[in-house]
């Protein structure tokens, strides 16, 4: 090893620095795809496997040795945060977060005090050490939490949502009250990044996966303020931030400008499209159909192909899915599809 | 009443013609969130309910009355062609279309024989002579099917889906056997509204609901030549037809170069950039969220508005939502809302 290494080709990317391959990961890519998962994982709640760091950091290092991608993404969930402070939720196996009693008024907003993560979260901290010391140095470990919009929309609904009505409707209708509980969500998420970072995290990601279902309007009204304090929080640690949701193509720009290196484009919206949507200056990842690569070879090589065309050869720019792992996804395809990723993708720019 | 009446104004805005108001009618308008609908609707699937001409037309009528559209759609479902020739399909309340035996290789192809309207569907073909006869003359009646890939998607999943994955896998690893699928759907949906057409209906809409889960480039190749296929089937008939799906922001230029006369878009693609996409010569209808409804008066009225407002004025504009109505809506609110487009709606071209 070098006594001072290149930066890591994903953190190059994320911040457009020359480097010399595609780097390549997968949303999920820890998870229920994998057989070594799956005969580690046991029964139960995702959210007890998460609060065991060496099951959740050996989850996070297999696909990295299975895949050879190039980051590590944490094994956690979104409402990890919101359950460490007693918010009173769940994962359900096969549906989802479930919240036992939904926000519903002022009242609730005592429920969700600020998150003291040495002390609420341990568990997430010793799994992002973990993993940073059994990593190889060129694969940084991405930490993440969920963004105010879409851990909103599960305190408020209490289950996964296909119209987000209750969550649309107390915008709508107490928006001095959403607001306020956006900006606790914030903070818990920032505090939770903040210390993932401070346990070896050099890049994250804010998932606002949901926030596709709202109007550009909506958006920038609504919501785009408390994401956007999420991301200045944390623009004095100095790691490249990546911002996604699915659903989000009318939103790429506005989600770049709440402070992202990195916006996250799902399958539906082709990069080039996106690339002039979000401007010089930010980098793009996505965008291959998770749903593809459930198909034969010869057309999931045909599509990440034109994922790599469309990407331009911008050294700004990672490869990734436009959503998760599929659960049925054969883990075979993903091996292959990193490989065809780091041959054939070329970093044109300087 | 005029001997020679004028177009009704939801036809004039169809086809980008002159006319005096913007018209207005709600996907979904017949049904769920009426209370007179509630009352005489019963138990049961809603196939049966479809079935009695009386009962089917009486709740097609009912959102006429209540709120001054200016369309009536047919109360129908886009699983009643495939059902009728005995695919094996039934709307579970509270799930949707299942299917006992999904669509899995070329043999199911036996079980999708052409439809013959007058003796398969002979009640669909009652209920749209009912309401052509007691709808005044400028409520004008739309019919309506399911367009090939949504519909393809129920019989291959089976039930409803997020992920669309089977889908997905036969169309990328059975191109052909997709492709055949897709066709005799497409004439399934063709003759379906034709007859809908010989019996009264003067405009029809497809629903291409789900279309919005693909690629741009898969959209283009797999599914646009079938949906080409029914609009081309149609177009000797001199109605207007309407091409409809969610999360199409991407697919709107594509939808339109169907055949469609008009392009449904969903709240998420302001109705300007839906303009730029789609260009000159078609018309656009949409776009309020419908979970907008579900907020205080204030704010549906702000929100009418800025639809509205960005419509243009073009008289080749229809409102609607961006979606179907959502049960939970107060019928009130939709009052209003009618009361308010026909009121304030501009149509400032020649």
């Amino acid at each position: 090893m070098d006594a001072a290494p290149a930066t890591p080709p994903f953190l190059a990317a994320c911040r457009g620095e020359p480097h010399d391959r595609v780097p390549v990961w997968f949303m999920r890519q820890a998870g229920r795809s994998l057989p070594e998962y799956r005969a580690i994982r046991g029964d139960g709640s995702i959210l007890d496997a998460i609060a065991q760091p060496d099951l959740a950091s050996e989850i996070s290092l297999q696909p990295v040795r299975r895949y050879g991608v190039d980051a590590a993404i944490l094994y956690s969930d979104i409402v990890v945060p919101a359950a460490a402070i007693g918010f009173g939720v769940d994962v359900a196996p096969g549906t989802g977060p479930v919240v036992t009693e939904p926000f519903a008024s002022a009242t609730d907003l005592d429920r969700l005090r600020p998150l003291e993560p040495e002390a609420d979260t341990p568990y997430v901290l010793e799994t992002v050490r973990t993993l940073t010391a059994e990593l190889p140095p060129d694969v940084p470990v991405i930490g993440f939490a969920g963004a105010p919009f879409t851990v909103a929309s599960y305190l408020v609904e209490g289950r996964p949502s296909r119209t987000y009505a209750k969550t649309k409707a107390l915008m709508l209708g107490e928006p001095a009250l959403f607001a306020a509980l956006l900006d606790r969500l914030a903070h818990l998420a920032a505090d939770s990044i903040a210390s993932q970072v401070a346990a070896g995290a050099r890049a994250f990601q804010l998932f606002d996966s949901w926030a596709g279902a709202l109007t550009p309007a909506q958006y920038e009204h609504h919501v785009l303020p408390h994401s956007r304090t999420v991301f200045e929080r944390l623009a004095g640690l100095d790691v490249p931030g990546i911002h996604f949701g699915v659903n989000t193509g009318e939103l790429l720009a506005l989600m770049g400008s709440a402070g992202a290196d990195v916006v996250g484009v799902d399958w539906r919206t082709p990069l080039s499209a996106a690339r002039e949507r979000v401007g010089a200056g930010r980098a793009l990842q996505g965008n291959l159909d998770p749903a593809v690569c459930l198909g034969p070879w010869d057309a999931v090589e045909a599509e990440v192909r034109a994922v790599l065309d469309e990407s331009g050869g911008h050294q700004a720019y990672v490869f990734n899915l436009g959503h998760g792992v599929l659960p049925e996804t054969d883990p075979t395809v993903l091996e292959r599809v990193v490989e065809l990723v780091h041959r054939e993708g070329k970093v044109i720019d300087p």
